[in-house]
Parts: C-alpha cells; sequence; structure tokens
C-alpha cells in the first residue's frame, strides 16, 4: 500500500511538435481522449507573476506550473520551490523550452513582453499576456503582424475586466440589447493613492488602459478620438500629477464615453461603469456586499484596492486561459486588443498634454481578428 | 405708482408708502409687531402659475393669493374664483397695484419676464420669478441694472432645486467641508420624453440652466467654459433632436463639471448629482423610497417628471420667500444668478453647435450681489 | 382694475356657538364662502407643545396660535409672546374658551389628556390628540363613549406616522392590491439610546405603540394576540430594561407580525417596515438620502432621533388636521384607534411580563367609527 | 466490493490502507513532496451529484472524478463517460473501492447517507456529506458515535452556505466582534415556488436547516427552543402547505432568531440574514449586482434559485474540502453540527404541528467536536 509511483510529472509528456494543427490537436499534454493537466511556464516572478504562480497552484483546475523564469534567479527558484514539481530559469526561451511546458503565461514587465511573445511564437505555445501586450503601439503592431504571420491565434491578453462578475452581466445586457442600443458610457476609477513616481503619463498606460478596453469590448466599438481634461488637481497628489482627470473617448459609432479617473481619492479602490442606453441604463461596480448600520452611519466597506475588487476576475480569467488552451482553443482579448489599447494609450497622453481632442489612427483590422 | 392703498385685510393694516426703507420695514401687511399674510399677485395662470396659486393657497404658511393676472381673462377669473378672495386682472401692473398686494411671483412665459420685473421695481415689491430671470443674456442684464438702480434686492429667481432636500445636503456638506474641496461634478438629467417642438437650444435653456444654477451654487464658482459633446443620437428623439447630449463646464476655481442630458430616456425623471471631492464623494438623487421584491426584480419606481420629484422643492422654495419677505429680508438665487445662468447658456448654444470649448464672459460682478 | 375690495378678513372672528351643526357648517372662522384662518388653542406647553405651537406658526398655511395653557404659567406666557397674538392660560378649559379659539391641541402629558378631551367635547371643539389617546384601556374607552354621546368624531390622535411619505406610499401599494394580500410585517424600531427612567412597560407604551398602530392603519385589521420574546439584553441598556425585545402580533386576518424594538441600540433612529404580500415584498425606511464614499466606507448618516426621521410627518399631521377641520370634517386616527393602541398595549405589557401568548379583547366597533 | 479495475487515467494510482495515519499523512495520491490530485468517488448522482461531478470535472483544482455511484447504472455510466477516466458503480462501497479513490462525496438521498457514511467509515476515508447528515436525529446520533469510535474526524457535511462570500463576510465580522455581541438574528428565506408533494414538514428539514446551520454557526451558540407561528397562507400555496411561516429560535446565550420561510413568494429566490449586535447590525444577501433604470422603474433582478444564487458557495465548499483533504485536514460543519440540525429540525416540526414553544435538547458535545 501507499507504492511509489513514477510522476516524472503528472502528465507524463510528449514532444509535441508545433504545427499549428498539432498544436491545435493537443490542447494540453493529452491523456487517451481527454485534456490533460496544461504545464505552464511563468515568465516574470515579480508581484503579479507570483499571484499568477500561486493562483495556477491553488485554484487553477487543470493547470500546473511547470516553469518559471525570472532575471532574479533567486526568486524564481524560491517560488518554484514552494509549488513544487516546477523549475526555475532565468531565461525566459529556457523556461519555454522546458519538457513539461505546454503554454506561458507572461507577466515580466511591458517592455519585456515583446521578446517573450517572439519566443513563443517561434515555438507555437499558447499565451496569456499580462496587459500591455506592449508598452507602445509600435511594438504592438510588430507582435501583430508576427502572430498573423504564424497565421493562427495564440495569445490572450490579460485585461481581466472582461472577467469580472459585473462587466460581464453588463455585456450580456448590451449583447441582448435588453434596453436598446447603448449611447454612452460612464466610468469611474478610482484609487486611495499612487505609488512614488506614477506620473500622467501612466494615468493612461496603467490605469485608463482598462477603461478603453472594456469600452471597447462592452459597445463592440473602436476608439475615434480623445479628449482629457484635468480640474485643477487635489492637494492629496503627488507633485505634478494631474488628479483627477476626465477622458472623453468618442466611438466609430459615435458614442461618447467619460471615464473620472482619480488615482488618489483616498477611500478606497472603486470602479463602476453606467451604459446609458436608448431605453434604459444599467449601472455595476456598486455592489454594496455587506450593509451595515453602526456609529451613526449605515452603509459598508470599500475595497482598499485591484487585488480584492477583481480577485474574482484574476481567477476566472486564468481558468477561462486554461479551459481554452486544453480545449485547443484562443478566446478572450487578442493581440488587436492589446494593439488598439495601445494606440488609444497614446493618443491619450497626447491629449492629456494638449487639452485638444486627437484623433485615433487604426491600421485596418486584418482577417485573423476580423 | 407708489401710490397710498388701503389693504383692508387680514391683520390689521399699515397704510404703506413704497418707499425701499418703509418696505423692508413692514416686511408685509404687519400686526402688533409680527408679519402679516403676505399678499401675493400671481402673474401668469398657466401650467406654473396655476400651480403656484394652488400652493400658496394651500400649502403655504403666511401668504394668500391677492391677485391674478393673465392676458387670458377668463383663465385669471375661474383661478381667482377657485382660491377665493383674490381679484382677476390681465394686465400685471394692475395686479400688482391692487391694495391687497405686498409681493410678486412672475410665472408668465419668459418673454413677458422683463416688463414684469421692472413693474415690480417701480413699485419696490419683493418678486419670486420663475427661472429664467429672462431669456437671454442682454435683457438680463438690463433687469440686473435696473435692480442696481433701485439699490438693494427684490428679486428670488425660481431655481427651486437649492431647496430640494438632497441638493441641500449636499450643499450642506460642501460648504462645511466634510471631504475637502470639490474638485469634479457629475450631473445626470433624465427626462422620460420631450414635448413637441422640443429644440436642441431648449436644450441648454430650458434644461441644463438648473446644471448652470446648481454647479455656481454647489460650487460657489462661476463657470468660465462649455464644451458640448453630442453623440450619435437615440432613435427615440424627434428628428434633429441632438439627444443624448454630454455638457462640460469649467469654473473659475478650475473645478471640470459633466452634465448628462437625456431628455427622451424613456424610463421616467431621474436628476442626480456626485460631487467629487479631495477625501471624499457625495451623491444625492439615488434616493430609494420604497424598495419592492416582486415579479423577479428588485427596486422601486422612478417618478415620471419633474412636478413628481420636486414637489417638495417649490413648496421649500415659496415658504423660503414668503419667510424671508415677512422678515423684510431678500434670500435666494439673484438677478446676478439668473444673468450669470443666461450667459452661460447663450455660450452653451454655442457650444452645442461648434462643438468647440467656448469662454464665458461675464460683466464683474456689481457689489450689490457681492 | 385694482378695485378696493372688502375682505370682512381672514381673521377678525365672530363668536361662534357650539352646536354640533354650527361647529360643522363653520369649518372655523369663517369668511364669506371660504374657510377662514384656523384659531388653536394648545393645551400643553412642553417639548411637543411647544414645538406644535412653533409648527402652527412657521409651518402650517391657513391656521394660527389663539391660547396657550400650560400648569407653568410662565413657560405658557413666554410662549405666547413668542408667537404673537396668542393668549396664554393655565386652566386648558379657559384656552379653549378663547373667543379666537376655534380648534384644540393637545400636547400635555397623557394622564391629563382625558380631561381635556372631554373638556374640548364640552365645547364640541374639533381636537387634534397626541398619543396616547389616555394612558389606559379604560379611560380610552371613557373617552371613546364621550365622543360616541357627543354623536359625531371630534378627535383625531397623533399618530403621525400615517402621514409619512414612506408609510403613505406602502399603504396605498396595500390598498390598491398592488402585490396581493399582506401576509406578515415586519418592523424595525431603533433608537440610539432612552432617557432616564425608561422602562420595559414603556418600551410597548411609547415605542411600540407606533408599531401598534400602523399595523391596524396598514392591514385595516385588528390586533387579536401578543407575544413578547426577550433575548439576553444588550450591555448598554440600564440595569432592568430588556433591550431588544421581539414583539409578534396576530391580527383578526390571521396576519403575523414581528418588531424589533430596539432602544439603545446606539447608532442612531431607525424605523423600517417590510410588508410581505402574496406576489411580492415593499419596505419602507432605508432612504439613503446622500450617499457617500469616504474614508474606506460607502454609505451615509442615520439620523439621531424621531423628530429628524418624522420632522415632514409632524408638519403634514398637523397641516392635514388643519385642512379637514377648516372643511368641518375629522379625519385620521380616531379615537377608537387609540382605544385599541391602549387595549393592545395593556396586553403586550402583560405579554413582555409572563413570556406567554396574551389575547388582545376589545368591545364591539361601535358604528361611529364603522 | 472492492474490484479491480484499470482507469488508465492521469494520475497513475496507489493502493492505499485505510489507517488513520495513512491517511493522515498522503493527503492525497501524493508526488514528490507535494500533494497529488484528490481521486473522488461521488455517490448519488441526481442533480446534486451530476452537478458535483461536472463542478469536480471542471471547476475544482486539484481533485478529479475517479468513481460514481448510482442504482441507475445507465445514469452513472452516462456519467462517468461524460468526464472520461472515471469508473461506473452501482454499489457505493465498490466505488469507495475503486482504486484511484481518495475522498468520497456523498449525494444520495438522505435516507441513503448513513450507510455511505458507515462504508466511508470502514474505509477511513474522508467524505463531503451533502446536508442533511442523515433525514432524523436517531440516525445522526448513530453516525456521531460511529465517527467517535473513528477515533478523529473524517465528515464535512453540506452546509454550503457557509461558504458564501456574504455569509463569510457577517461571520468574519460577528467573529472580530466588530459590532459588539451579536443579540438577535432576522433571516428571509425565500422561494419562487415549490415542487409538487413539498409538505409543511419539508419547511423545516429541506428548507430552515440552513437557517438552523448558520445560526448555530455564526452565533457559536446552540439552538435550545423553537417556535413556529403560522399566518393565514398564501393563495399561491399549495392545499394544506402553511406559507409563510416565522420561525424562532432561541439559543444558549440567549439570543433570539427569527426566519421568515415564504416558499412560494414567486418573485424569486432571496436569502438574507440581519445580526443585531450591541454596537451596530450587519445584513447580507441584499447584494444588487447590476443595477438597472428602465420601464419606470430602478433596481434589478432576482435570481430565480438557489443554484444561481449560491452557485461560488457550492464551488468554494468543494474547493475547500478538496484543499483540506490533500492537506490531511477535516474541516468546516461536521457530523455533530449534522446532528444538531436534526435534532433542532425534529423539534422544529413539533412546534409547527404544537404552536408551541419546543425545547431542543441535545446530548452533551463530545470531545471530539469540542
Amino acid at each position: 500500500m501507499g507504492t511509489t509511483r513514477e510522476t516524472g510529472t503528472v502528465d507524463g509528456r510528449s514532444t509535441v511538435g508545433h504545427a499549428p494543427e498539432a498544436a491545435a490537436a493537443r490542447g494540453a499534454h493529452g491523456v487517451e481522449g481527454r485534456p490533460g493537466t496544461l504545464g505552464v511556464a511563468v515568465i516574470g516572478t515579480g508581484r503579479m507573476g507570483a499571484d499568477h504562480v500561486r493562483r495556477l497552484h491553488d485554484v487553477i483546475s487543470g493547470a500546473r506550473v511547470a516553469a518559471v523564469a525570472d532575471l532574479d534567479a533567486d526568486r524564481a527558484a524560491r517560488l518554484a520551490r514552494d509549488v513544487g514539481g516546477a523549475t526555475a530559469y532565468t531565461d525566459p526561451a529556457a523556461a519555454m523550452d522546458d519538457p513539461g511546458v505546454d503554454a506561458v503565461l507572461i507577466a515580466s514587465p511591458g517592455p519585456a513582453h515583446e521578446a517573450a511573445l517572439l519566443d513563443a511564437f517561434a515555438r507555437d505555445l499558447p499565451v496569456l499576456c499580462e496587459k500591455p501586450l506592449t508598452p507602445d503601439a509600435a511594438s504592438a503592431l510588430r507582435v501583430l503582424e508576427a502572430e498573423q504571420k504564424l497565421g493562427h491565434r495564440r495569445v490572450q491578453v490579460g485585461f481581466m475586466r472582461r472577467y469580472d462578475a459585473g462587466y460581464r452581466t453588463l455585456k450580456s445586457l448590451l449583447t441582448k440589447g435588453t434596453h436598446g442600443r447603448p449611447l454612452m458610457l460612464h466610468h469611474k476609477h478610482r484609487n486611495a493613492d499612487t505609488p512614488p513616481g506614477f506620473t500622467n503619463a501612466m494615468m493612461i498606460n496603467d490605469s485608463v488602459v482598462h477603461e478603453i478596453d472594456v469600452t471597447r469590448w462592452l459597445l463592440d466599438e473602436e476608439i475615434t478620438a480623445v479628449r482629457v481634461l484635468r480640474p485643477a488637481p487635489t492637494g492629496n497628489a503627488p507633485e505634478g500629477l494631474s488628479d483627477p482627470q476626465l477622458i472623453l473617448f468618442e466611438t466609430s459609432a459615435g458614442q461618447v464615453v467619460d471615464t473620472e479617473l482619480f488615482v488618489n481619492c483616498g477611500f478606497g479602490y472603486q470602479v463602476s461603469c453606467e451604459a446609458v442606453c436608448e431605453g434604459g441604463t444599467a449601472r455595476i461596480g456598486d455592489d454594496h456586499g455587506v450593509f451595515v448600520n453602526a456609529a451613526g452611519q449605515w452603509g459598508g466597506t470599500i475595497p482598499p484596492g485591484f487585488v480584492e475588487r477583481f480577485e474574482d476576475a484574476y481567477d476566472r480569467q486564468v481558468q477561462h486561459w486554461v479551459d481554452a488552451t486544453r480545449r485547443g482553443e484562443v478566446e478572450g482579448p487578442s493581440c488587436w486588443d492589446g494593439y488598439a489599447a495601445a494606440v488609444v494609450c497614446e493618443a491619450g497622453v497626447l491629449a492629456q498634454a494638449s487639452g485638444e481632442r486627437v484623433p485615433v489612427e487604426l491600421i485596418e483590422r486584418p482577417d485573423l481578428y476580423g
């Protein structure tokens, strides 16, 4: 009893050719007609990377961490040890070549994404790439072209709000047209405070980028112009940071979208969205949780940060990616979504500086993302 | 003008001259050290006028309808008969000369306001003037100058939202600085539908004018610029009406204020305002009233129109005016507020047409309104 | 135009005989076809009485304080002086005999109500009697019989919740049967704390008496039995006070009604009611007012006491009484309602002591209250 | 029983002895220093069983369905085929003997639970047993004694509300004592309608049993007495069903707990709980989700049934069980909780019939559940 057994990793493994059909066919390290556990290489072991490693290990069904990679070899080794059964690397490409690896989760800093994506493309590995796809429109376009050369989608971009229960219900209402065509969106995006070194450009690139993506996704339209209005700032913002800001988008269907971005609001993390449709409005993000009467106040608690607010969305995002990958499919936000967000961000940063309306110019949408 | 008159009223009486000091002193037909019932001439007996007559008669403490005036003599007579003890006139000036009249409530169409106001000034009578003060900035300026010549305030302008319980609590929070300096306001102003002939200009002049006033009042700042963004309109709006619109104000303190105006939203009348301050936000207009669970839905009813939504505010507005007038005081929104609203409206209509940022140019604020 | 007219005035006064038909006919000191201002004698000038005097003087349309009576002559005189035009008395009956008096508002302590009511009956004067009608069932029954001898209703009992906007909407939903027959009510009644000397019996007689009345009124049924459950008390209650309590009513239609009474809840004053009907539920008292995000919390403020919570209801109650009286009518909660509440209170106090179900025995409802 | 079979699955397998130390040590089929995937035998493949099979297969991390058992061999085989890699049995004990099985999930009808639990005890297998533990107090006591003989806990009972995010936050508030000692709980438990054959006893045994468990868990006290009040029933309930009911518990600490149970409320599935503490109250179950303005209404959607309402709780429950089991631990509701619930249910059914207060008598709590 309790006989030893050879695991040599959970699933045993096959050397998998990277021809598309093979990749599509296997889904993951397959076993007799049902997909096996997906071996994931996690690239980057900073805050987000470590969090994804823990998630894959503790929360996600059907996947395991097979390899981790980080320039910081110690950190990578420590993390690999923690989860057990994973190998640590300093070179992302080497991690991807680990024999237990079926898929790649890129959580390194944005500037390192392009190289890691191209490495994954070279191995035809499915990728979940943390946002941003890449830090600027030019590099995002190169990735877009590389994936097109591959001839099939391999990348899901980590716009995790698409996996939040609230946003999904809102999307579903809009798709069904329950209240008619959407005419406007009102976003609010509030952070308690900002880390040192947070800049005006980061307000667009790191914060508003989420509203850019959900706007495009909810409305199923491209953003065609950006304006940024900058009120006299709060005294709680660091010198030089224009906080709050009001960001205004126009879409290809003529919709108008406003976003209050207030990253030093002091009181917590709060994200909400109201869709104004022809026959009604629907708002998410005012979920109440526990309702308390105490000390002369009715109400409840605001979560301190995005981790608490979007914890479920992160879990669901990775689970969806694992599930789709095991079925040999690629779903979720694409390189096109990553590219479009990058272009809008660039326009947003210009609009922030000029105070003017800045048009957004995208290349024509390639067939692969049609 | 300034004729002596016998009031023969309610409370014992004084023969009152119309020199300002006398008017200020008497408050109203006075009795033994306490102000008597205020006799009011209501000018205009259309929807708003008739409503005010009923309000003065049924709801308001310390006032009575002494005279009504309307070009439509029958309508005026019928209304006078309904309340009893009031005399009907066709000429506003004659109504003001009625011996029982201590004060004037102007509820005639906007273009008739200037003449009625000047008539009241000539008699130095306290006035509650329905909004708008006058329909354009030039005439508003003339009224402003006439009141200055009089040398003291006589007019309260009917921006009734200042008397709504919600807005008053919000104002009180902002005045106390409970959550720090206000940085932004988000207004929503939704009507179920519009009457025939409703135009884009009326969206500013009749609807947004309320947000113009409460913005100035809540923030205690002037509006310095206006932009109007016009999304692709709802299919439920009449041809040519650009509905909804997003109106953006800047203030003298650099605050940014957005207003969603959606006058064919279909689902009811809804007005809300969120003040975003340095340390917190406060929102009014989402009051719930009765909370119902039924037929697969939780929630409640949206009032059909502004009469239901602001009924209490109208009552409170007139009561405050009566109370202040009986004390010989003038409070509430002034001619300056009426003038400023008119100027911002003109800029708003230009901004609507051009799509550009239109600066707002006010004359210097006269000492009388300091 | 500008014709002189004799008003005969609103208030000048006529000595009115007190024969029922005269009283019914006049409504109040009458003027040519419309009722004049109602002269009110306020009996009792403690907290509630002084508050009603201020209300009649400042808020109520169509009434004025003609006389005040209090054993404390100085307090009565001071109050009379404050409002002007009122005469102070120490004897309630003398105040009722004041020539300016058309109606009586009884706000003296409960044990003084019976005598004052009988004085008013002797003069056939309309009465608004603060709750309780009288402090016990036997005396309430005597008042009931005295009013029956009079042959017509003269008394409105001060159950002011019937004039609260929330309860009125709920009543209207139940009357219309919007959600079908009501099966249960859930009441919550919370006070921040209790004054010194507050007893278990007062929890029924002073607090739950309101739930007794609104239960009877909302359901239009009599209460037939009472149970009281007493949880282990809060440490914040004074020694000997069983706080909170759960009070359970059964009605003549078999409905079950529970009331959480918690009079040292610490956090403010909160009254809510949920009606559970065959097809839905409706809840009032969770109105939100201003919604605030600040300091890690969403929510708002709970009013400190019943004065803030029911301010509008008190105003509306007195206005309705004045309006009905001026029309020569008697409306609102009757002596029967006051009697029934007294009987249920007595049963409630017994139930509190015994922990058992105590049946409620009413006399047959007299025709006058049919 | 205990037939050998080839699973040919994912994880390879060990024949595991059932000595406690071995079971505790292995956690589950282990791999190089980290616990392996937990092989689960699912007993019962009806609605709940099939749902758990799907959950284990699609949602749960670290577990897999190794065997399924049902008297309906076809249904079991179909389900086994659907998930792949599982073997179908008709005999629960045989399924437990499947070499891939590390743990048992019992989802058969209540009357079959006792035998299945004893089978699992005989093999010292960890068990997740759907509620009820057993259908009556006597059998629950036998199970309790059997587990004690085993000498260590093996069973987690499926009271899934303990895994609902709302209840967990409430529990956490009560544990921390944020608002002081809890004095009362108000539960509401509403179902849209009932299946054919639903009885008064089932209202206690199938519905209120959840409030029994969360009351005991939230307050960390035993229930000592039960009363049931039965209002005149809704016309929408089947003949003979007394719906709604008001169930009243007393606890060992003298707390009072009321539950509105309304199983033909018509409008959806709604479960809420308010804890009334010495210094504040906290309510869960009024979560709003998407807030909609449409068609004259503000508000949102009520879920149709418990599956939608508690979907996350079911997932989290099974995940917690899998996680604890893989660590060699037993957590969550115990056999004691199952036994106590059974005893309170029996008292509740008596109280329902008699209308009287029925005391609850438990055996002394064994050390194993101390």
